[in-house]
């Protein structure tokens, strides 16, 4: 199978859980639930999802187990997407071609939705590992690093730098620090749980690790070029949208040039790491890499 | 011991571990880690986690077991006020004799402080029960019905309501109903952690939950009846900002008789329920009830 076909399956898939789960909550406020369904169901790429369930195919376990997490991840994401679009953060208007959460549903609402998005995640992985037999230590030590990939150190801490560094001048370590945190934490995050449903040893599972940090890093850097170079038709928001928002990027830092030669290196360094691992099949998780280097949105 | 020395002994050990947890969440941003200490060490009566404790203690077991869950429990509750504070909502300026976090930190920051208190309230959940032996399996059970507690039925929904019914007329049960999602089932899931900590049989946890539902509607309608009579020196807040909030509250509906005859008999159930459970030692969760009863902030 190709692997835009692959990923468009594994998205689908992904995409029909996302939406039984939310069917299912039942007994809720029908704003609530319309703006959890509403940022949750607009399509994007599911990548941390799909990176998911790759990890754990290509060491040959059961993606069934790991599903739960997968759509968790998404939910979580999904959030963070909500409230960093808030008047108060970023005030974006449009996300993935369509009105932003508190565009649609006022700012309370976003908010809330982005709460009760964040909060279920983590009720979705225990229950889901409950409900598929997932060994209940792998559950916990998954709990654990999720919260730690989304909140303070991770996810929550870059989003709070991110905010600080506006008109700022920032060096390229801290910019990539920055990165590591708001999206980097949570796609290793989405490769280890992958591993870990997998049965991954210390080792691979180290290189898996590696592999998604550096793919994360060529993800942002990609994401910062099309920001300058990119359709806005296609990336779903307006092009310039970083340097209106005076945030710091590589281009901006570091020039067009330089940043797709480092988005390259990155992807480079991100697929080497998957060399030489008895048991992991590594095909798709490669293709992965050299088609986010390609994508143009 | 009496009663307002245990609740104060409880309440300090709770405020302990939840300095020492965020004093150790080391290499994130300063701004953030001061403004979640700043909500979650400002004081309050700890009402949820001293309940975990309470509970677990009248059923003999572990109380080591169930402090993570205390904390993780008081860091929801703190995230929600935080969250219920922001001019988006209920827009207030003071939380407990203080000015509230936004007005401090700044809204975004707020949003975030309170995004990572629930964030890693999960992951202390998973990491805690790692740390002192707690059995995965009731850790997991532990973290669905916390989700399912603070999530879109429960808290979360709880407050879509709240919000969506100011300057509307509702009735009782309305009323009713989105109390014991906005802060009965936070409570309720207080006295269940304690329970399942503890190891309560089947007929003993529905007790219990029967107990925590009752108190904290007794527990509701005082809030109400204070914003009405109270001193707003001792409740850290200006008295009636329900009222200017046009919030629904019990005296607003049923008047101010009526809501101290339903809190009386409120009470009475509570305590009721706790009678006759060979392994349960109701003793302190009793003296609870009548010390909320008579409580004056």
């Amino acid at each position: 199978m190709r692997i835009e076909s692959y990923l468009k399956d594994k998205a689908e898939l992904v995409h029909q859980a996302l939406d039984d789960y939310t069917t299912q909550l039942e007994g809720i406020p029908s704003t609530l639930k319309e703006a959890m369904r509403y940022s949750l169901l607009a399509g994007g790429k599911r990548l941390r999802p799909v990176l998911v369930l790759a990890t754990v195919e290509a060491l040959g376990g059961d993606s069934h187990k790991a599903l739960p997490f997968a759509c968790a991840i998404e939910m979580i994401h999904t959030y963070s997407l909500i409230h960093d679009d808030l008047p108060a953060m970023d005030d974006d208007d449009v996300r993935r071609g369509k009105p932003t959460n508190h565009r649609v549903y006022g700012e309370a609402q976003a908010i809330l939705a982005g709460d009760a998005l964040l909060t279920e995640a983590f009720g979705l992985m225990a229950q889901g590992a409950k409900e598929t037999g997932l060994s209940p230590d792998v559950a916990l030590t998954l709990i654990a690093e999720g919260s730690r990939a989304a909140g303070a150190k991770g996810m929550v801490g870059g989003q709070v730098d991110d905010l600080l560094s506006e008109n700022q001048q920032i060096t390229l370590a801290e910019l990539e620090s920055i990165h590591q945190r708001k999206t980097g934490d949570l796609i290793a995050f989405s490769v280890r749980a992958g591993a870990l449903v997998g049965g991954a040893d210390e080792a691979c599972l180290a290189s898996l690790t590696h592999y998604a940090y550096r793919l994360g890093l060529a993800f942002q850097i990609q994401d910062d070029i099309l920001d300058v170079v990119g359709d806005s038709q296609l990336i779903g928001k307006p092009v310039g949208s970083d340097e209106a928002n005076h945030k710091a990027t590589f281009p901006a830092l570091i020039g067009l040039e330089k940043s797709r030669q480092r988005l390259l290196e990155m992807t480079d360094q991100a697929k080497n790491a998957l060399i030489g691992h008895a048991g992991l099949n590594p095909e798709r998780l490669l293709q992965i890499a050299d088609y986010l280097l390609a994508r143009d949105r």
